[in-house]
Parts: C-alpha cells; sequence; structure tokens
C-alpha cells in the first residue's frame, strides 16, 4: 500500500520488521499485569499489538499513542510478534473510562447499549470487523456489475410522489412545498435503462416503518439494478447471481481477516441459484412470511429463488406472468432463511402503465415519459445491504450490521 | 465482458464481425433519406450503429429494435462498419413522437426544456457521455482510496440535528418527532477516525440553498473522506491529490468514448498541487468569491489549493492554524477555476470541542462520544460530483451533470 502521509508500521506488518526498531500509532486497547511486567495492547486499523512493559503502564483504555520498540518474535503475541523495551509517547488522551469494555473478546453489554454508544463501542475488532465486510461486499457488488457493462447512476432522494404506495412514507417541507424521501431509486433505475441500459445504486432508502423488528429499519443501504433488453424475470436472476458472486468473492479477497475473526462461514454461490414458483411453495397466503423463509432454506439450503409472487402483493410496474396474471414475473432471492433481494420484471409499454395506475398518471408524469418514447422490457432488483451482511456474519438483528441505525424510536447518535 | 443476457452484438463491436449476419438491438435514433435508399441509425449503450435500407423505413425514432444484417465495412458510416439487408422487427412503440430532437448532432432545446423531459433527453449521446464520466470518476475515487486502505462507511441522512449550522437544513417529520436532513456526513465521518482510521463514503447530501445559482443545488453526491494519524492539513491534501488523480486515470481508462464525443480535456493533475495560502491569495473578504477562484485559476493554471481560510468562515470543528488563531489548518481546491473540495485538519480533543461549542455540547453528545474516548490528529474532505464533472466537461452549470438537478423551483421529474 502507498503511503502518502507519515510512515508507521500497521500491527500486521510487524512481522516483516523483526530485529528491527519500529513505530506503531494507535489505542491502548488493553492491558495485563503479570508479576514484575505488563503486556499492552495496542489497537490500530489493522489489528492488535502486543508490547511488554516493565512494572506498569500508568496510561488509561483509549489512550492515542505512538510506541517506539524492537519487533521480536513471540508465539503468544497477536501475530506472534511483540515489541520489546517500547517508549510510548501519548498523542491523545481520552477525558473518562469508556461506557462498554472493549478489551473483552467478545462486547457483553446490551445491544442498545452497544447502539448507544456506537461511536466507541464500534471500535471494538468484532464490531468494526462487520463493516469491513459490508464495505467489501459493495466493492464486489460494482465490480461485478461494472464487468457486465452497468453505469453507476446518482438519483434524488427528494422525490414529489411515492415510488411504490402512499404507505411508510417521510414527508419532507421542501421550500414550503410537500415532498417526501425516496423509498428506493425504483423509477428513476427504470427510467434510465431508457438511456444507459444497465445502471445500478448503491445509496440510502428510506422507509418509515411503522413496526420494530430485527430486520426493518427507517433508513438503510439498498443495492439496486435495473437491466434492459431481457426476456423475462430469469434473466435479471442471472444477473442477482453474479452480483452475489461477485459480493462474496469481493469478502474473500478484502476481508479475509475480518471473516476469520467472527468465525464467518462463506457461502459458496452455485453457478445455478435453485427456485422454486411461489404455487409450489407451501405459502397460504399472498406473501411469504418470515417462517415460510426460514423453512424454505431449511428445505432447499443457503440460497433460494421464489419466483411468480402473486400479483395482488407487487406493485403496480410489475410485469404480469404471461397467462396467468394472477401471478407476476417477480422474485426475491433467500439467503440463510431471509429475503435479501426483492426483483422481477417489469411493465415497459405506456398503455400498459396507463392501466396499471387505472388513469392515474399525473404524480408520475416525468417517469412515464420513458415508456412514452420507447423502452424495451427490463427488470431489476433490490438489494439490502445491512441484511446481507447480517445473514453472513450471522447476526439475529440487522441493526448489528447497521453503523447508526435508524428506527421509530432511534434517530440518534 | 461476460453475457449472461441474450447474446447480441454491440454497436461498437460490429467491426470485428466484419462478413457476417449479426442482430443489434436499440433505439431508432435517426434516418436519413437518399434517393433510392435510407440511412437508419441505432443507438444502443455503446454507440451508434448505420443500417442501409432500401427505400423508406417507417418507423418512428425512438422506436425499440432488433436489426439483424450483414456486417460491412464503410467509412462514413460510424465505426467504420455498416448494416446491410437489414431486417428490422419491432420491440416497443413509442406512443408519440419525443419532445426534445436526439437525432441534433448537439441538442438545442434550452436548460429547462432539456431537465423537464430528462428521461428523454438523457438518451442523446452527449447527454449520457457526461454521467458515463461521472461513473467512471466515482470509481476512481474509491480505487484510489481502496489502494490507501480507506474502509467504505454508510451513514445516516435523517439526523437529528444541524452538521454545521442551522441554517440551509430541510426539516423532516420523523414519527412524529423532528429531523433535518444530513447537510453532510462530516460529524459521522470523523466519528469513524475512531475506528477505520481511513473513512470515505459517497452519497447525496442535502442543503435547503434559497439562491438559484450555476453551481449550487438542493440535493448532491458529496464524495467524502476522512483520514487519522496525520501531520496537519498539507497530509489531508496529499489525500486529496491522490483522489483526483485516480479519478483523472479511471475516466481516461473507462470513459474514453464519452470524453472524445465531448471533446472534453482531460487535465494533468500534477504530482504535487501547487498551494497558496489565503493571505497571499489577493482576497479582500473572509472567504473567495467565485470571481477570485476564476481569477486565481487565471494566474495558477487548472488546480489550486488556497489554504489557511480565516476563522471567520470555517465551521466550529475547523483547527486553528498554529500561533494563528484568526487562520485554520483547512483549504479549498480550485480546478478550472471553481472550488471542487473543501477539507482541512479537524480539531481531535474533547475540550477544544467544548470550548468551540461555548458548552452547547448537548445536540452533538453521539458525535462527542468519539473525542471523549481518545482520538488522533484526524482531517479530511469532500468533493462535488456535480462540479467536477462540470469543469471537466466544460458545463457552465451544474444542473447539466446532474440527472435529475433538485432546487428551489424544481422538485421533478
Amino acid at each position: 500500500m502507498k503511503e502518502v502521509i507519515p510512515m508507521r508500521v500497521l500491527s500486521t506488518d510487524l512481522s516483516s520488521h523483526i530485529g528491527e526498531r519500529v513505530t506503531l500509532a494507535g489505542w491502548l486497547h488493553a492491558k495485563r499485569e503479570l508479576g514484575a511486567v505488563s503486556f499492552v495492547l495496542v489497537r490500530d486499523r489493522a489489528g492488535l499489538a502486543q508490547a511488554v512493559v516493565d512494572g506498569t503502564l500508568d496510561l488509561r483504555p483509549e489512550t492515542v499513542l505512538e510506541v517506539e520498540g524492537l519487533a521480536v518474535t513471540a508465539s503468544q503475541a497477536p501475530g506472534g510478534v511483540e515489541l520489546q523495551e517500547p517508549s510510548f509517547s501519548v498523542v491523545a488522551e481520552p477525558a473518562e473510562a469508556t461506557p462498554v469494555e472493549l478489551r473483552r473478546p467478545v462486547l457483553k453489554e446490551t445491544l442498545p447499549m452497544i447502539l448507544d454508544h456506537a461511536a466507541v463501542a464500534l471500535r471494538h475488532p468484532r464490531e468494526r470487523a462487520k463493516f469491513q465486510i459490508a464495505a467489501a461486499s459493495l466493492a464486489g457488488f460494482r465490480r461485478a456489475l461494472d464487468g457486465l457493462g452497468f453505469v453507476e447512476i446518482s438519483t434524488p432522494k427528494i422525490v414529489a410522489s411515492a415510488t411504490e404506495t402512499g404507505a411508510n412514507l417521510f414527508s419532507l417541507d421542501y421550500f414550503g412545498r410537500p415532498a417526501f424521501l425516496a423509498q428506493s431509486p425504483q423509477l428513476y433505475k427504470q427510467t434510465m435503462v431508457g438511456v444507459f441500459e444497465r445502471v445500478y445504486e448503491v445509496g440510502p432508502v428510506f422507509r418509515a416503518e411503522p413496526h420494530e423488528t430485527g430486520r426493518h429499519l427507517a433508513e438503510y443501504t439498498s443495492l439496486d439494478a435495473e437491466v434492459g433488453f431481457i426476456r423475462d424475470h430469469f434473466d435479471v436472476m442471472a444477473v442477482v447471481r453474479e452480483a452475489i458472486a461477485g459480493m462474496a468473492e469481493a469478502v474473500r479477497e478484502r476481508a479475509a481477516a475480518a471473516l476469520e475473526l467472527l468465525e464467518a462461514p462463506l457461502p459458496e454461490v452455485p453457478a445455478e441459484i435453485a427456485w422454486v414458483h411461489f404455487e409450489d411453495a407451501g405459502v397460504d397466503d399472498v406473501d411469504l412470511a418470515p417462517a415460510d423463509e426460514r423453512r424454505l432454506c431449511e428445505e432447499h439450503g443457503d440460497w433460494l429463488f421464489v419466483t411468480g409472487f402473486p400479483a395482488a402483493k407487487r406493485p403496480f410496474y410489475t410485469h404480469p406472468e404471461p397467462g396467468r396474471p394472477e401471478y407476476t414475473n417477480s422474485f426475491d432471492l433467500l439467503f440463510r432463511g431471509m429475503e435479501i433481494v426483492t426483483g422481477g420484471q417489469r411493465l415497459h409499454r405506456y398503455d400498459d402503465y396507463v392501466a396499471a395506475l387505472d388513469g392515474e398518471t399525473e404524480p408520475y408524469e416525468g417517469y412515464l415519459q420513458a415508456f412514452r418514447y420507447g423502452m424495451p422490457p427490463h427488470g431489476g432488483f433490490a438489494l439490502g445491504l445491512e441484511r446481507w451482511t447480517a445473514r453472513l456474519v450471522g447476526a439475529r438483528n440487522i441493526r448489528e450490521t447497521t453503523l447508526f441505525p435508524r428506527d421509530r424510536s432511534r434517530l440518534t447518535p
């Protein structure tokens, strides 16, 4: 890695400097006194390093410091190296003791306590590891879609009308006029198929979710894609498979240490993911319940597409199943017992939109322009980053894989 | 490029298929009748292809179609190839003639007319080229910072208090409570220096800008980064230089055709960008005016850092200049006569924040946690994507480099 700012050695690079005097910089993570010596753990962005001190070190945990010392092989130390004869210089002192005990192998505090003190709690190696996995996943998603000729777009989050339904919308004072926060980039990404054919966007989406569950948030990161010139939703599902495989591959390449720390098994992504039509999924309702998602993955394994959802539960732009309009050319992707992707083929003829909207086209004028002037068959999908990461690391609640979650009761930190 | 969905040949790949019968798919871009034959231009995501038709083709512009034909060398055609003996099959018909004339080499309509019909106007090759450049820029930004060990983060856009000042905030009904749209990820990205040391975020930011100018929007895409263990703002400026160089390089690699189409000269990014202290910049006020930015670039060239802005115009978290607290360790980067980056070193000691906020710390509790528990010297910057792209392609108004701009009067499409 190129260094543009002051040289120091990272904790994980110590083993390349055996026998040298080097300087580390980071936080005092933990201290342990053992007779006449103390073992001091220093945390930096890469990991932990151990320094051996004669006597005790009179500094608090979370003191920011530089440590200069001799790198020596030590089998019990992190990475098999420790710093001996260290000298410490304090860069910044904490004002008081931390409200969460970062020195423990796993944080013991409750989830609300951890979330209330996110700025500190996220410093724990296991906490931050989840977000290193999330970051690698984003890089893998983009790399996979870039490789398929997709173009990244940035579409507005302040919008004049609902994307899907009037429910769950946050409303806004826009220079004295009413406006809303976009529930998804759905309408814009479809429009952009007319320009770039293949587009994606990674960004925040907003849902005024009235329920507090472990799988819903008022704001989350949506990985959206849309693609033109498809035959049907199975072509979209093939793109989903490529995106997921790219995400898993990037996590393996870029976040291997985080995976190992969390003992999180990376799933194999099969060349073709199995699918079952909604009709054959053994579901009593017009949509999957969480229990259905768990049961289907128990029956089918880590990955399963459910296709052909009933029209009653899919939004107005959904393409019907040819010959059976009570079903749709749509799908969900289940991963380890939870829906993480939803998608499908969309309507592409102007007249079909006018009919689907019962002629109430006025709020959608800007969107319908695209269909008025010629659009190919197309479809797309959306993947929730926090859910993907939660499934990957085995977190029960998506608040555990969100830096600063937003829900009905949580607006800070 | 791997194809996961139906095979077709892209317009720009025709020259690899001379003498073969191939199928293109796209939009009928333009027709020109010349005696007994017509030349039909088909537009796909990659470019334009010409087909030669006996007689006339009775189809409207923007008809979505597939064209099967024989690829033959033809020096006057785009890419030096044309399709002969073509047969057309219509995929989707437009409902009416387009409101903007896409066949012209450059759109002739006014900017408001173009923006009102963005879904169609963006189909023009020159319009979409600007956003291919923007997409390449984003990829280059991320690649440069990934290479320096930065971690991508996703922070909330719905917040409980102002980031910088109380002005220019959009307010929101959050489950019956007041909330705001984040003016920047500033406070969150600083907090995350305590976790990852080096972070970046690409996402929307929101400013209730009362003025309608060619350089301000109510919503834009901000490229934010923050880095710890710096000496001062010059270390941050070194990161800015790497980011900018990475963006320019990615545009060269990934959007060469778009640059060529727009005849946009890509700037050289020098190994060290020149800088001038605010004191020596010949400015009468406490901040740069647009005229100052233009003048300074006339004097210094494409790139110039202005450093040391007066404390009076920088936000509360700005680090003062050692020994001269009326100035700050801050900077702007000017590019071709306009500020596109702003940044600097931040305060990092808890007591300094308490003083800077005059003890009014309560709205910032979640943020100040980071400083309460030990933070290293750090700094960062924000780059406006639309301004960068506008400077790159020579657009006068940043609305020309925004897919769907938002301003005081514009909330749709």
